[in-house]
Protein backbone atom coordinates (compact mmCIF):
# COMPACT_ATOMS: atom_id res chain seq x y z
CA UNK A 1 0.00 0.00 0.00
CA UNK A 2 1.08 3.66 -0.44
CA UNK A 3 1.63 4.76 3.19
CA UNK A 4 -0.01 8.83 3.73
CA UNK A 5 2.21 11.33 3.81
CA UNK A 6 1.30 11.85 7.75
CA UNK A 7 2.20 8.47 8.15
CA UNK A 8 5.40 8.90 6.55
CA UNK A 9 6.54 12.11 8.20
CA UNK A 10 5.89 10.53 11.67
CA UNK A 11 7.73 7.57 11.02
CA UNK A 12 10.56 9.70 9.66
CA UNK A 13 10.29 12.08 12.78
CA UNK A 14 11.58 9.15 15.43
CA UNK A 15 14.87 9.53 13.70
CA UNK A 16 15.19 11.71 16.57
CA UNK A 17 15.71 10.61 20.17
CA UNK A 18 13.54 13.08 21.63
CA UNK A 19 10.38 11.78 19.20
CA UNK A 20 10.54 7.93 20.13
CA UNK A 21 10.56 9.03 23.67
CA UNK A 22 7.43 10.69 23.43
CA UNK A 23 5.98 8.23 21.86
CA UNK A 24 7.47 5.66 23.86
CA UNK A 25 8.83 3.60 20.54
CA UNK A 26 12.01 1.89 19.39
CA UNK A 27 12.92 1.41 15.89
CA UNK A 28 14.67 -1.83 14.53
CA UNK A 29 15.90 -2.15 10.64
CA UNK A 30 18.09 -4.33 10.77
CA UNK A 31 16.57 -7.33 8.26
CA UNK A 32 17.81 -9.93 9.78
CA UNK A 33 17.22 -9.18 13.39
CA UNK A 34 13.62 -8.57 12.75
CA UNK A 35 13.40 -11.47 11.03
CA UNK A 36 14.53 -13.45 14.03
CA UNK A 37 12.80 -11.60 16.63
CA UNK A 38 9.36 -12.09 14.23
CA UNK A 39 10.68 -16.44 13.93
CA UNK A 40 11.01 -16.34 17.87
CA UNK A 41 7.01 -14.62 18.60
CA UNK A 42 8.24 -11.17 19.14
CA UNK A 43 5.43 -8.86 18.17
CA UNK A 44 6.06 -5.57 16.69
CA UNK A 45 4.01 -2.25 17.60
CA UNK A 46 3.83 -1.20 13.80
CA UNK A 47 6.01 -3.45 10.66
CA UNK A 48 6.70 -1.95 7.53
CA UNK A 49 8.06 -4.23 5.18
CA UNK A 50 8.42 -4.57 1.40
CA UNK A 51 7.16 -7.98 -0.81
CA UNK A 52 10.73 -9.45 -0.73
CA UNK A 53 10.68 -9.39 2.92
CA UNK A 54 7.29 -10.32 3.89
CA UNK A 55 8.38 -13.29 1.14
CA UNK A 56 11.23 -14.01 2.88
CA UNK A 57 11.07 -13.53 6.23
CA UNK A 58 8.30 -15.22 8.61
CA UNK A 59 6.36 -11.63 8.41
CA UNK A 60 2.73 -12.52 8.42
CA UNK A 61 2.68 -10.87 11.33
CA UNK A 62 -0.79 -9.02 11.39
CA UNK A 63 0.56 -5.57 12.31
CA UNK A 64 2.78 -6.24 8.80
CA UNK A 65 2.09 -2.98 6.29
CA UNK A 66 3.51 -3.67 2.71
CA UNK A 67 5.05 -0.78 1.39
CA UNK A 68 6.96 0.22 -1.70
CA UNK A 69 10.41 0.52 -1.06
CA UNK A 70 10.33 4.18 -2.50
CA UNK A 71 8.22 4.56 0.83
CA UNK A 72 10.54 2.53 3.00
CA UNK A 73 13.44 4.73 1.45
CA UNK A 74 11.55 8.08 2.57
CA UNK A 75 10.75 6.73 6.29
CA UNK A 76 14.17 5.03 7.34
CA UNK A 77 16.70 6.45 9.64
CA UNK A 78 19.34 4.72 7.48
CA UNK A 79 21.57 6.40 5.12
CA UNK A 80 21.24 2.82 2.77
CA UNK A 81 17.31 1.77 4.17
CA UNK A 82 16.86 -1.43 4.76
CA UNK A 83 13.74 -3.83 3.57
CA UNK A 84 11.91 -3.18 6.92
CA UNK A 85 10.73 -0.80 9.69
CA UNK A 86 9.82 -2.19 12.58
CA UNK A 87 8.93 -0.21 15.89
CA UNK A 88 8.23 -0.98 19.03
CA UNK A 89 6.53 0.24 21.60
CA UNK A 90 8.97 0.83 24.87
CA UNK A 91 8.43 -1.33 28.14
CA UNK A 92 10.39 -0.63 31.23
CA UNK A 93 9.25 -3.40 33.44
CA UNK A 94 10.03 -3.18 37.40
CA UNK A 95 12.42 -5.20 39.23
CA UNK A 96 10.33 -7.25 41.79
CA UNK A 97 11.68 -7.82 45.56
CA UNK A 98 13.45 -11.22 45.51
CA UNK A 99 13.92 -11.38 41.99
CA UNK A 100 17.29 -11.70 42.19
CA UNK A 101 17.58 -14.77 43.60
CA UNK A 102 16.61 -16.84 40.64
CA UNK A 103 19.11 -17.59 38.25
CA UNK A 104 21.74 -15.28 36.81
CA UNK A 105 21.91 -11.81 36.56
CA UNK A 106 24.93 -9.45 34.64
CA UNK A 107 24.43 -6.00 36.05
CA UNK A 108 26.21 -2.96 34.27
CA UNK A 109 27.07 -0.33 36.36
CA UNK A 110 28.37 3.22 34.31
CA UNK A 111 28.64 1.26 31.04
CA UNK A 112 27.82 4.76 28.99
CA UNK A 113 29.58 3.37 25.26
CA UNK A 114 26.21 1.62 23.42
CA UNK A 115 28.22 -0.39 21.41
CA UNK A 116 29.41 -2.03 24.99
CA UNK A 117 26.26 -2.28 26.33
CA UNK A 118 24.80 -4.46 23.08
CA UNK A 119 27.98 -6.17 23.29
CA UNK A 120 26.89 -6.99 26.77
CA UNK A 121 23.14 -7.83 26.34
CA UNK A 122 24.30 -10.33 23.50
CA UNK A 123 26.98 -12.17 26.09
CA UNK A 124 23.82 -12.06 28.87
CA UNK A 125 21.46 -13.78 26.10
CA UNK A 126 23.82 -16.66 25.11
CA UNK A 127 24.66 -17.67 28.53
CA UNK A 128 21.44 -17.57 29.37
CA UNK A 129 21.24 -15.09 32.07
CA UNK A 130 17.77 -14.23 33.69
CA UNK A 131 18.35 -10.39 33.46
CA UNK A 132 20.55 -8.18 33.19
CA UNK A 133 20.36 -4.64 35.29
CA UNK A 134 21.33 -1.52 33.85
CA UNK A 135 22.51 1.15 36.40
CA UNK A 136 21.31 4.85 35.55
CA UNK A 137 24.54 5.95 34.03
CA UNK A 138 24.40 3.06 31.67
CA UNK A 139 23.52 3.82 27.72
CA UNK A 140 19.83 3.49 27.10
CA UNK A 141 18.21 -0.18 26.24
CA UNK A 142 16.24 1.75 23.69
CA UNK A 143 18.76 3.94 21.93
CA UNK A 144 19.56 2.74 18.53
CA UNK A 145 23.08 2.14 18.82
CA UNK A 146 22.48 -0.23 21.86
CA UNK A 147 19.63 -2.10 20.15
CA UNK A 148 21.93 -2.31 16.99
CA UNK A 149 25.05 -4.16 18.73
CA UNK A 150 22.62 -6.41 20.46
CA UNK A 151 21.35 -7.80 17.56
CA UNK A 152 18.02 -9.20 18.61
CA UNK A 153 19.08 -9.75 22.65
CA UNK A 154 17.76 -6.21 23.40
CA UNK A 155 14.25 -7.34 23.18
CA UNK A 156 15.02 -11.38 24.37
CA UNK A 157 16.51 -10.80 27.52
CA UNK A 158 14.70 -9.26 30.61
CA UNK A 159 16.53 -5.82 31.33
CA UNK A 160 15.46 -3.55 34.01
CA UNK A 161 16.75 -0.04 33.97
CA UNK A 162 17.56 0.09 38.19
CA UNK A 163 19.43 1.86 40.78
CA UNK A 164 22.09 -0.90 41.44
CA UNK A 165 23.54 0.02 44.52
CA UNK A 166 20.05 0.03 46.27
CA UNK A 167 18.79 -3.06 44.12
CA UNK A 168 21.68 -4.72 45.68
CA UNK A 169 21.72 -3.76 48.94
CA UNK A 170 18.32 -5.16 49.20
CA UNK A 171 19.31 -8.18 47.46
CA UNK A 172 18.82 -11.79 49.61
CA UNK A 173 21.44 -12.55 52.59
CA UNK A 174 23.89 -15.21 50.80
CA UNK A 175 23.20 -14.26 46.95
CA UNK A 176 26.74 -14.13 45.57
CA UNK A 177 27.79 -10.70 43.92
CA UNK A 178 30.83 -11.16 41.56
CA UNK A 179 33.28 -8.08 40.49
CA UNK A 180 36.19 -8.02 38.67
CA UNK A 181 38.92 -6.43 39.94
CA UNK A 182 43.10 -6.36 40.00
CA UNK A 183 43.39 -8.75 43.32
CA UNK A 184 40.88 -11.35 44.06
CA UNK A 185 40.63 -14.75 43.32
CA UNK A 186 41.29 -16.34 39.89
CA UNK A 187 38.61 -16.84 37.28
CA UNK A 188 39.79 -19.77 36.94
CA UNK A 189 38.74 -20.97 39.67
CA UNK A 190 34.87 -20.25 39.40
CA UNK A 191 32.44 -23.23 39.09
CA UNK A 192 28.71 -22.65 37.50
CA UNK A 193 26.64 -21.02 39.96
CA UNK A 194 22.61 -21.68 40.15
CA UNK A 195 21.82 -18.22 41.34
CA UNK A 196 24.39 -15.17 40.93
CA UNK A 197 25.41 -11.75 40.05
CA UNK A 198 27.94 -10.53 38.02
CA UNK A 199 28.60 -6.76 38.02
CA UNK A 200 30.56 -5.21 35.25
CA UNK A 201 32.02 -1.48 35.43
CA UNK A 202 33.32 0.83 33.11
CA UNK A 203 36.65 0.39 31.65
CA UNK A 204 37.56 3.99 32.40
CA UNK A 205 36.68 4.17 36.28
CA UNK A 206 35.49 0.66 37.27
CA UNK A 207 32.69 -0.16 39.70
CA UNK A 208 31.25 2.61 41.41
CA UNK A 209 31.84 2.35 45.37
CA UNK A 210 28.64 2.51 46.35
CA UNK A 211 27.98 -0.71 44.04
CA UNK A 212 31.58 -2.21 44.62
CA UNK A 213 30.73 -2.34 48.80
CA UNK A 214 27.95 -4.87 47.56
CA UNK A 215 30.59 -7.11 45.87
CA UNK A 216 30.93 -10.44 48.32
CA UNK A 217 33.75 -12.45 45.76
CA UNK A 218 36.35 -10.35 43.79
CA UNK A 219 37.30 -11.94 40.77
CA UNK A 220 40.48 -11.45 38.78
CA UNK A 221 41.31 -12.72 35.32
CA UNK A 222 44.73 -13.83 35.59
CA UNK A 223 46.98 -11.95 32.87
CA UNK A 224 49.74 -13.60 31.14
CA UNK A 225 50.96 -10.47 29.21
CA UNK A 226 51.63 -6.96 29.03
CA UNK A 227 48.36 -5.25 28.83
CA UNK A 228 46.99 -3.30 30.95
CA UNK A 229 43.38 -4.36 31.37
CA UNK A 230 40.78 -6.30 28.88
CA UNK A 231 37.84 -4.66 27.38
CA UNK A 232 34.72 -4.61 29.57
CA UNK A 233 32.43 -7.08 27.43
CA UNK A 234 35.17 -9.44 26.37
CA UNK A 235 36.05 -9.75 30.78
CA UNK A 236 32.03 -10.05 31.41
CA UNK A 237 32.20 -13.21 28.92
CA UNK A 238 35.15 -14.76 30.24
CA UNK A 239 33.01 -14.66 33.74
CA UNK A 240 30.21 -15.19 32.37
CA UNK A 241 31.20 -18.69 30.37
CA UNK A 242 32.92 -19.89 33.47
CA UNK A 243 29.57 -19.30 35.45
CA UNK A 244 27.60 -22.08 32.85
CA UNK A 245 28.79 -26.05 32.46
CA UNK A 246 32.55 -26.89 32.22
CA UNK B 1 60.24 25.17 22.85
CA UNK B 2 58.53 27.04 20.04
CA UNK B 3 57.90 24.58 17.02
CA UNK B 4 58.70 25.87 13.90
CA UNK B 5 55.80 26.30 11.06
CA UNK B 6 56.95 23.70 8.86
CA UNK B 7 57.54 21.48 11.61
CA UNK B 8 53.59 22.34 13.06
CA UNK B 9 52.11 21.98 9.36
CA UNK B 10 54.39 18.77 9.38
CA UNK B 11 52.78 16.88 12.40
CA UNK B 12 49.29 18.74 11.42
CA UNK B 13 49.42 16.69 8.16
CA UNK B 14 49.85 13.16 9.60
CA UNK B 15 46.38 13.34 9.92
CA UNK B 16 45.67 12.09 6.85
CA UNK B 17 46.35 8.45 6.02
CA UNK B 18 47.99 9.05 3.28
CA UNK B 19 50.90 11.49 4.40
CA UNK B 20 51.40 8.75 7.35
CA UNK B 21 51.34 6.01 5.22
CA UNK B 22 53.79 8.07 2.79
CA UNK B 23 56.68 9.55 5.98
CA UNK B 24 56.06 5.72 7.12
CA UNK B 25 54.82 7.30 10.91
CA UNK B 26 52.21 6.60 13.25
CA UNK B 27 50.99 9.01 15.56
CA UNK B 28 49.49 8.03 19.71
CA UNK B 29 48.21 10.76 21.56
CA UNK B 30 46.95 8.91 24.56
CA UNK B 31 48.92 10.85 27.33
CA UNK B 32 48.04 6.64 29.45
CA UNK B 33 49.29 4.78 26.66
CA UNK B 34 51.87 7.06 25.68
CA UNK B 35 53.05 7.10 29.45
CA UNK B 36 52.67 3.28 29.49
CA UNK B 37 54.55 2.32 26.41
CA UNK B 38 57.57 4.74 27.56
CA UNK B 39 57.52 3.42 31.14
CA UNK B 40 57.95 -0.05 29.22
CA UNK B 41 61.41 1.39 27.34
CA UNK B 42 59.58 1.84 24.29
CA UNK B 43 61.29 4.70 21.77
CA UNK B 44 59.51 6.88 19.94
CA UNK B 45 60.63 8.68 16.83
CA UNK B 46 59.73 11.64 18.30
CA UNK B 47 57.79 13.25 21.05
CA UNK B 48 56.34 16.43 21.90
CA UNK B 49 54.88 16.89 25.31
CA UNK B 50 53.59 19.37 27.41
CA UNK B 51 55.80 20.35 30.93
CA UNK B 52 52.55 18.48 32.48
CA UNK B 53 53.06 15.40 30.90
CA UNK B 54 57.19 15.33 30.67
CA UNK B 55 56.82 16.11 35.02
CA UNK B 56 54.18 12.97 35.80
CA UNK B 57 55.65 10.48 32.72
CA UNK B 58 59.04 8.62 32.42
CA UNK B 59 59.41 10.87 29.36
CA UNK B 60 62.87 11.59 29.73
CA UNK B 61 63.41 9.63 26.20
CA UNK B 62 66.25 11.31 24.49
CA UNK B 63 63.91 12.54 21.76
CA UNK B 64 61.25 14.29 24.20
CA UNK B 65 60.57 17.59 23.06
CA UNK B 66 58.80 20.22 25.28
CA UNK B 67 56.14 22.44 23.94
CA UNK B 68 53.65 24.91 24.80
CA UNK B 69 50.15 23.95 25.07
CA UNK B 70 49.16 25.99 21.97
CA UNK B 71 51.89 24.22 19.61
CA UNK B 72 50.25 21.08 21.25
CA UNK B 73 46.66 22.33 19.87
CA UNK B 74 48.12 22.92 16.82
CA UNK B 75 49.47 19.52 15.86
CA UNK B 76 47.28 17.73 17.19
CA UNK B 77 44.48 15.37 15.20
CA UNK B 78 42.29 15.69 18.08
CA UNK B 79 39.40 17.73 18.85
CA UNK B 80 40.56 18.63 22.48
CA UNK B 81 44.36 18.04 22.17
CA UNK B 82 45.89 15.52 24.76
CA UNK B 83 49.48 16.45 26.30
CA UNK B 84 51.56 14.38 24.36
CA UNK B 85 52.08 14.29 20.69
CA UNK B 86 54.10 10.28 20.40
CA UNK B 87 55.10 9.83 16.70
CA UNK B 88 56.37 6.36 15.92
CA UNK B 89 58.58 4.82 12.68
CA UNK B 90 55.91 2.11 11.04
CA UNK B 91 58.17 -1.16 10.64
CA UNK B 92 56.11 -4.41 9.68
CA UNK B 93 58.36 -7.34 10.74
CA UNK B 94 58.19 -10.41 8.42
CA UNK B 95 57.29 -13.92 9.59
CA UNK B 96 59.68 -16.41 9.41
CA UNK B 97 59.44 -19.97 8.26
CA UNK B 98 59.00 -22.16 11.23
CA UNK B 99 57.96 -19.11 13.76
CA UNK B 100 54.64 -20.46 14.28
CA UNK B 101 55.69 -23.62 16.00
CA UNK B 102 56.86 -21.00 19.45
CA UNK B 103 54.20 -20.12 21.29
CA UNK B 104 50.40 -18.90 20.88
CA UNK B 105 49.92 -17.21 17.93
CA UNK B 106 46.41 -15.29 17.20
CA UNK B 107 45.67 -14.86 13.75
CA UNK B 108 42.85 -12.52 12.48
CA UNK B 109 40.89 -12.67 9.36
CA UNK B 110 39.03 -10.87 7.78
CA UNK B 111 38.21 -8.46 11.19
CA UNK B 112 37.77 -5.08 9.09
CA UNK B 113 36.75 -3.04 12.07
CA UNK B 114 39.55 -1.66 13.85
CA UNK B 115 37.95 -1.44 17.09
CA UNK B 116 37.55 -5.44 17.08
CA UNK B 117 41.60 -5.62 15.64
CA UNK B 118 42.24 -2.95 19.14
CA UNK B 119 40.30 -4.73 21.13
CA UNK B 120 41.70 -8.53 19.52
CA UNK B 121 45.72 -7.11 20.22
CA UNK B 122 44.51 -6.42 23.57
CA UNK B 123 43.52 -9.60 24.42
CA UNK B 124 46.51 -11.51 22.66
CA UNK B 125 48.37 -8.86 24.89
CA UNK B 126 46.22 -9.88 28.05
CA UNK B 127 46.70 -13.75 27.56
CA UNK B 128 50.74 -13.29 26.46
CA UNK B 129 50.36 -14.62 23.35
CA UNK B 130 53.84 -14.49 21.08
CA UNK B 131 52.10 -12.99 18.31
CA UNK B 132 49.49 -11.51 16.02
CA UNK B 133 48.69 -12.52 12.31
CA UNK B 134 46.68 -9.72 10.87
CA UNK B 135 45.28 -11.18 7.04
CA UNK B 136 45.25 -9.01 4.21
CA UNK B 137 41.42 -8.04 5.04
CA UNK B 138 41.93 -6.71 7.95
CA UNK B 139 41.86 -3.15 9.46
CA UNK B 140 45.49 -1.82 9.09
CA UNK B 141 47.44 -2.04 12.76
CA UNK B 142 48.60 1.31 12.48
CA UNK B 143 45.26 3.02 11.59
CA UNK B 144 44.55 6.01 14.03
CA UNK B 145 41.25 3.75 15.16
CA UNK B 146 43.42 0.78 15.39
CA UNK B 147 46.40 2.28 17.58
CA UNK B 148 43.32 3.89 20.11
CA UNK B 149 41.08 1.09 20.24
CA UNK B 150 44.49 -1.31 21.23
CA UNK B 151 45.85 0.82 23.87
CA UNK B 152 49.58 0.03 24.07
CA UNK B 153 48.82 -3.90 22.77
CA UNK B 154 49.62 -2.59 19.27
CA UNK B 155 53.44 -1.53 20.10
CA UNK B 156 53.99 -4.54 22.80
CA UNK B 157 52.46 -7.63 21.05
CA UNK B 158 54.81 -9.15 17.85
CA UNK B 159 52.23 -8.38 14.85
CA UNK B 160 52.66 -9.91 11.16
CA UNK B 161 50.61 -8.72 8.39
CA UNK B 162 50.56 -11.74 6.40
CA UNK B 163 48.17 -13.79 3.62
CA UNK B 164 47.25 -16.55 6.22
CA UNK B 165 46.05 -19.28 4.50
CA UNK B 166 49.84 -19.56 2.79
CA UNK B 167 51.26 -18.99 6.07
CA UNK B 168 48.57 -21.92 7.70
CA UNK B 169 49.43 -24.32 4.72
CA UNK B 170 53.18 -24.21 5.30
CA UNK B 171 53.12 -24.44 9.56
CA UNK B 172 54.24 -27.33 11.12
CA UNK B 173 52.78 -30.83 10.52
CA UNK B 174 51.18 -30.77 13.78
CA UNK B 175 50.44 -27.99 15.16
CA UNK B 176 46.98 -27.56 16.60
CA UNK B 177 45.26 -24.81 14.47
CA UNK B 178 41.81 -23.52 16.63
CA UNK B 179 38.63 -21.90 14.64
CA UNK B 180 35.45 -20.99 16.03
CA UNK B 181 32.55 -22.68 14.74
CA UNK B 182 28.66 -23.85 15.27
CA UNK B 183 29.39 -27.70 15.61
CA UNK B 184 32.65 -28.58 17.26
CA UNK B 185 34.41 -29.53 20.59
CA UNK B 186 33.05 -27.68 23.58
CA UNK B 187 35.48 -24.70 24.40
CA UNK B 188 34.69 -26.32 28.44
CA UNK B 189 36.78 -28.99 27.12
CA UNK B 190 39.96 -27.12 26.37
CA UNK B 191 42.96 -27.21 28.08
CA UNK B 192 46.37 -25.49 28.06
CA UNK B 193 48.63 -25.89 25.03
CA UNK B 194 51.85 -24.29 24.74
CA UNK B 195 52.19 -23.81 20.96
CA UNK B 196 48.93 -23.22 19.16
CA UNK B 197 47.01 -20.83 16.74
CA UNK B 198 43.62 -19.36 17.13
CA UNK B 199 41.91 -18.17 13.82
CA UNK B 200 39.08 -15.28 14.51
CA UNK B 201 36.65 -14.64 11.39
CA UNK B 202 34.45 -11.67 11.27
CA UNK B 203 31.30 -11.96 12.40
CA UNK B 204 29.54 -11.53 9.54
CA UNK B 205 31.11 -13.85 7.30
CA UNK B 206 33.38 -16.16 9.59
CA UNK B 207 36.52 -17.53 8.51
CA UNK B 208 37.26 -17.49 4.47
CA UNK B 209 37.26 -20.85 2.96
CA UNK B 210 40.81 -20.76 2.56
CA UNK B 211 41.60 -20.00 6.13
CA UNK B 212 38.84 -22.52 7.38
CA UNK B 213 40.42 -25.39 5.52
CA UNK B 214 43.22 -25.06 7.74
CA UNK B 215 41.81 -25.40 11.21
CA UNK B 216 42.22 -28.58 12.83
CA UNK B 217 39.99 -28.44 15.79
CA UNK B 218 36.84 -26.66 15.47
CA UNK B 219 36.04 -25.03 18.76
CA UNK B 220 32.34 -24.08 19.84
CA UNK B 221 31.47 -21.92 22.38
CA UNK B 222 28.58 -23.84 24.29
CA UNK B 223 25.53 -21.46 23.88
CA UNK B 224 22.70 -21.43 26.76
CA UNK B 225 19.73 -19.06 25.53
CA UNK B 226 18.78 -17.24 22.27
CA UNK B 227 21.70 -14.72 20.86
CA UNK B 228 22.59 -15.99 17.49
CA UNK B 229 26.44 -15.61 18.05
CA UNK B 230 28.85 -13.86 20.29
CA UNK B 231 30.78 -10.97 19.41
CA UNK B 232 34.13 -12.20 17.62
CA UNK B 233 36.52 -10.24 20.57
CA UNK B 234 34.46 -11.83 22.98
CA UNK B 235 34.65 -15.18 22.02
CA UNK B 236 38.25 -15.14 21.37
CA UNK B 237 39.00 -13.79 25.06
CA UNK B 238 36.77 -16.81 26.05
CA UNK B 239 39.19 -19.35 23.54
CA UNK B 240 42.26 -17.75 24.67
CA UNK B 241 41.55 -17.82 28.51
CA UNK B 242 40.88 -21.01 28.21
CA UNK B 243 44.27 -22.02 26.62
CA UNK B 244 46.11 -20.97 29.36
CA UNK B 245 46.82 -22.40 32.96
CA UNK B 246 43.64 -23.57 34.03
Amino acid sequence: MQLPKAEINRLRSLRDKKNREAAGLYVVENPKVVAELLAAGHRFAELYATADFTASASASSPACTRVAEVDLARISHLPTPSEVFAVGKIVRPMLTPGELAGGLTLALDGIQDPGNVGTLLRIADWFGFARVLLGPDCADLFSQKVINASMGSFARVKVFTTDLADVLAKAETGLPVLGCELAGESSYSLRPLADAVVVIGSEGRGLSPAVAARVTRRITIPRFGGAESLNAAVAAGIICAALRAG
